[in-house]
């Protein structure tokens, strides 16, 4: 089975930094050789980091809120159809085994939530993602780095903890 | 059709003053004849709030994230069975016409993320939902206030501005 | 907590016989003292059933799949809104105790599945629902009668036969 | 985006007929170069099906109803976990451009339903999914077979219509 690795983010137009720092964040997960899962949709980090983990010969899976794949971006493997509108953030949550979150507002807030709330460790890549969640950063759950390349060893850190765990 | 404002707040024990707040503020829903929506376990600020509220003759409905209603608190008149853990906190949201959200964590903040983003009021009382929700309470979506006789009054500002907004 | 008995059925456009029939399931329905629960929209025999409950004074409870109550039938007390479109079909089976299905396609054959999968027992009123289900029929949990009046005695049965069980 | 095929069917222990075609129709899915989508257990049509796809070195993706992965057959590439039940039947017949459906009960017969609803086409292998659903078959959207090869026949014939459909 494949390691997958979720990164969340923003859906709205980024930047030309924000957008470079997903696109690189995708190909560095792809160059793990970890599967890349998202919110699946033509648009913000989900768009950039598809097209990067693509980009790298990565396999992309993005789950999407949609009834159908019309939104889907065009760099997924696989299109997850849930139908369930941000419903479908809690499945983005439990099926990545670590998570990246790069800055977001309410939608990624809540996946942030979710994955905590389910025992993932979270990345967040130069953001603050607020006071109520201090008890898992208090934890070691909750990790706060500020690059892509940062991130991608903050996983690599988490997933030796959880196999190391499992063991 | 029953206007419902949704309580969410921490499931874990309440100190005496959480508690007593928690309870009140479900008194005060149902004084103002609104129904009562909340996670609905037996529980925290779930089985506090259905209490106060039935206590005073209202209308009280848990949305269980459980596969039957064993975790069910007995104050409870409707109880929605979901099976979905955490998935149904975007129910919670959605069916609520503003959300009130005493002090919580993970799960509170996911649905307070939902409920933002699906365009309802959010009544936060005693506590700091954390700066990535800033631009919401910059419009005027997310409000703070500190006690649930406070948090009753912006409820029903909210309720008059929405409908204003309808007619 | 108030004993909830879901009724299912085509949301399309009824003749005069099945409009008749889905409205006087509903007012009996009240009548027991049972809440409605049903998909909630202004069609169909969720329309009709919850009028029929409506006029009886009863407490009716719709689950939308839509993302706000905008389709919802003007006869529900509470709507909860899922915005999970058919998904919502599972949350309708387990949310009721006894599950009435008047004659449907897909999406009440959907509802009939899942309530017997969850335990439910299932009384199709004047309706075939095929031979994929003739294990649970074969058990005493698929029933089959004709009229509303012999459903709502098969739902008290039903009822009474779990309480024992749960004693 | 890799053209994604369902195969719906019973999650108990298969006799050796049922578990050699169950294998057979995952062979024949992978070299057809088609993504292969279960519910992802590790027992009845879902092992079989990604054991089969598996060995023929094909992608296999499994959509599970639980809170993690403890449960899921080893022969997946990916694993979503959804933590929601029967609930994820909607998500395996969304998914799914079209659904095969090896004989089953209850579970299965909700993820045809689904399917039909959202219009893909179902392909029945060896079983009679009933009546309640006959419009579907008239309208060429349910169709009959009784093996394996008829099955991918049959499947690539719906896929060819579909994307004649949509140019």
């Amino acid at each position: 089975m494949r390691t997958v690795i979720g990164v969340m983010g923003s859906g709205a137009v980024l930047d030309r930094h924000a957008e470079e720092d997903a696109y690189l964040l995708g190909r560095l997960i792809a160059e793990q050789g970890w599967a890349l899962l998202n919110g699946g949709r033509a648009c913000g980090v989900m768009d950039a980091t598809a097209r990067g983990a693509h980009d790298a010969g990565g396999l992309v899976v993005g789950v999407l809120p949609d009834d159908d794949a019309s939104f889907a971006t065009p760099h997924l493997d696989i299109a997850i159809v849930t139908g369930m509108r941000d419903a479908r953030n809690y499945i983005n949550a439990l099926s990545s085994q670590v998570v990246v979150a790069l800055p977001g507002k309410a939608g990624t807030l809540s996946e942030v939530a979710f994955a905590l709330n389910a025992g993932r460790t979270v990345v967040a890549v130069g953001w603050d993602v607020g006071p109520a969640l201090g008890d898992y950063a208090a934890a070691g759950k909750l990790l706060r780095v500020e690059t892509p390349e940062e991130a991608v060893m903050a996983v690599s850190a988490a997933l030796a903890k959880d196999a190391g765990w499992r063991h």
